[in-house]
């Protein structure tokens, strides 16, 4: 085989796999919406189309939530067996008023430092899947079939706790174990520098909801006598961190470990440009605990985040009503050995030691994953740095992860096979924001990057 | 003149202005949402073409917001000139889906302790204000005129700070300037016994926007290091209080004056029920400041509310986001002679003090009334209490007032006139809430009383 014409096949066809990935980008397949039910299945039977057209057996599996899409390809084949694993899921688009165009309607933009594909789902997690689909595309047309046995594994509810992914791995293990697994969400380390990723962080997600009177009431009547939930959650939230930026769950900080010095030594060789991470996004002072530096605190140390609080009137003018509920969703990103379970538990009880007379709380569990460590000694992880090193014009870094890709540990937990993260995301893609993009270099090279990889493992 | 004949009136023709209310409940008036303009209008053409059904000279007066409603009747007339004063705009309605009916599709219901007419603005203050109309309609039809020179004062921005009230009365001081002024927009002190308002708290609304990033950002990339500003706003809010429930604002209780013994005494009298009055509204203890009992601090004591707050994701399922923007509406009741506009300032300053690095807040302004002494040596306080305790039950009480209705401020600030405030409200109205009611009682009462009034100012 040839991995020059491979390439040289990526390159021409770039147009047409663009095309392919707009039409893919306009599908709002919101995971944690209902009302984008139908939309999801809409993404995943695209999926098992365009799986089919290379020759990949691919198939819609349905779930209690939104489908599977599971395809495999030389499965008598020699060589490895590589699972491929990615989402099509997408998050939700509000606000859109900040959207310079309609969030599903995505097309090529002319970026100040290039092209640059806008909508979203563009990074997270569209893009980067089809990076991986069209490398196989390409070597499928230049050498008529892929290189070795791959199975294909994309679920449609990665933005949104992904509850049918355990189940639906545990009654198909046999069906979806492999050698490798490898996991197209991460980003690269600076534009010029891909990564491979050794440590990720786990997420526990609880929204809760603090009820005071049974009803609304007038605040000329009520207010100052009757308990204000809002009040109430404010004290409980500000409280949930100390003055030096800790966190004051009891047992919060058990199993998060110190970082090695030698891996500080490995952080620090990889220059980071702190100032510029922040200054890029219009801040200037890390906000975290105090003493610890940006790339330590995302990479090694966990965190608690409110994602949002509502409550009382929130529209145009003025109502002054003491609301009868409020509401917060918070999120704690994991480390180490951490135990979501034990830390949800923790957490509820600190909530309720908080509660004055008259008020309840009501919980609600969203996410609960540990973080994990890859086992970057897998001979994979080095041919695959060498490969990225030869497409890129610095060679790979090992870096850490302040994302959660809880699927990463399921498949060491529950499949016993070790996962390789590789992304080219950068952190100017706006996910999880308005105006979503992902560089057309990103999906050119992170193309290429995986005809490298494939060609590493296989030969 | 005979007050039985014009009372009996008032009792037989009861279906008809039931069914007059209703018809200006079906006008969604809601003044804070420019959404509702026409339907504030429409309210207004409603009311000018009512009161002309009486003989009155009414008007709809435009302008820069809700149009103003005025009407004149016996301009040359014997007797005191009374101006009476009320409002045709109503709150919001959401959370809607707490309505057991449309709120603008107002019926008549059996309630538990007799008939409601239930709807937005049945009570604040549609219904209230059609008490004095109905109270002249019977009046002109038994007599064929009213008893004295009335002027009718009718405006459209109570519930949104009417914002277009002070100009519009500098502009028209001769025109609404009269002896006294009548306002009916408070409540009964209990079901069996009519009240008279001696204290109005005033107001003073802020709505604040804490500002960080200058974008949304994904809690997975920057959680921890980015500043939240959902963590900034509950620490400025939770801090408005101390652990005493007292305001932390720098200088808010200059001007708060302690109750006299007398005053607390009188209070005392009433037996309100204060157990009663928080359980109703399924709450057991008082929240406010240690020490004080629920009467005095709902008519003597300031206090500070959020009444709404939001930020983040507040839809369904969870999103990672940190915000990049958190608010609040907060409202302060004023009592004695704090100064609204240095409290703004104040305010203002003191959350300006707590802001961490790389953080900004925007102010808006909503509402700014001090709070008002009634002149209850007025002659007229006194026939009012009699007339009122001939109608009901018990005898009228002079009452505090835990709402904020400024209009009787500017009455005697800018007009020089005293104002006397009389209502028919009930504490289970669920005003400013879902499910609005007025009591037929109230209506039917209410509007006996203000004949029995209307009697007694005039002979």
């Amino acid at each position: 085989m040839s991995l020059d014409a491979i390439l040289a096949r990526i390159d021409e066809d770039l147009p047409r796999a663009t095309d392919r990935l707009l039409e893919l980008l306009r599908i709002p397949s919101i995971s944690t919406d209902p009302a984008f039910k139908p939309q999801c299945e809409h993404a995943a039977d695209w999926l098992v189309a365009d799986l089919r057209s290379l020759g990949v057996a691919a198939e819609k599996r349905m779930t209690p939530g939104h489908p599977m899409v599971v395809g495999h390809v030389n499965e008598d084949g020699d060589g490895p067996h590589i699972l491929f694993y990615g989402h099509y899921d997408v998050q939700p688009v509000d606000p859109l008023n900040l959207w310079d165009r309609d969030p599903f309607d995505p097309e090529v933009q002319e970026g100040p430092s290039g092209k640059v594909i806008r909508g979203r789902g563009a990074s997270d997690d569209k893009g980067q899947l089809m990076t991986f689909v069209e490398a196989c595309r390409a070597w499928e047309a230049v050498e008529g079939k892929l290189p070795c046995r791959i199975t294909f594994f994309f679920e449609g509810e990665e933005e949104s706790g992904s509850p049918s992914l355990v189940p639906f791995m545990k009654e198909n293990m046999e069906e979806l174990k492999a050698d490798i697994a490898l996991i197209c969400d991460t980003g690269l380390f600076e534009s010029e520098t891909p990564a491979i990723i050794t440590m990720l962080r786990g997420l526990l997600g609880e929204e809760i909801t603090i009820k005071a009177a049974k009803r609304d009431l007038h605040s000329g009547m009520y207010g100052g006598v009757a308990m204000n939930p809002i009040r109430v959650l404010t004290r409980i939230v500000a409280g949930l961190h100390d003055d030096t930026g800790r966190i004051t769950v009891p047992g919060f900080y058990d199993g998060v470990p110190e970082m090695t010095n030698e891996i500080i030594a490995q952080w620090d060789d990889l220059n980071f440009d702190h100032a510029g991470f922040l200054g890029g996004v219009g801040l200037s002072e890390p906000a975290g605990e105090e003493g610890r530096r940006p790339l330590e605190m995302i990479w090694s140390r966990p965190t608690c985040e409110v994602n949002g609080i509502w409550g009382g009137y929130t529209g145009d003018g003025f109502k002054t009503v003491l609301p009868a509920e409020a509401h917060a969703k918070i999120s704690f990103r994991l480390v180490g050995t951490q135990d979501p379970s034990k830390l949800r538990e923790s957490f509820r009880a600190h909530v309720r030691s908080q509660l004055p007379p008259d008020c309840e709380v009501e919980f609600r569990a969203h996410g609960n994953s540990p973080a994990s460590q890859m086992s970057i000694d897998h001979p994979a992880f080095e041919s695959a740095r060498k490969a990225l090193s030869d497409e890129w014009p610095n060679d790979a870094a090992y870096v850490g992860c302040g994302g959660s890709i809880p699927i990463a540990g399921y498949f060491k937990s529950i499949l016993d096979m070790d996962a390789m993260l590789i992304g080219f995301g950068k952190d100017d893609d706006q996910i999880h924001s308005p105006n979503e993009k992902y560089d057309l270099e990103s999906f050119h090279k992170g193309t290429r990057s995986w005809a490298r990889i494939l060609h590493a493992l296989t030969t």
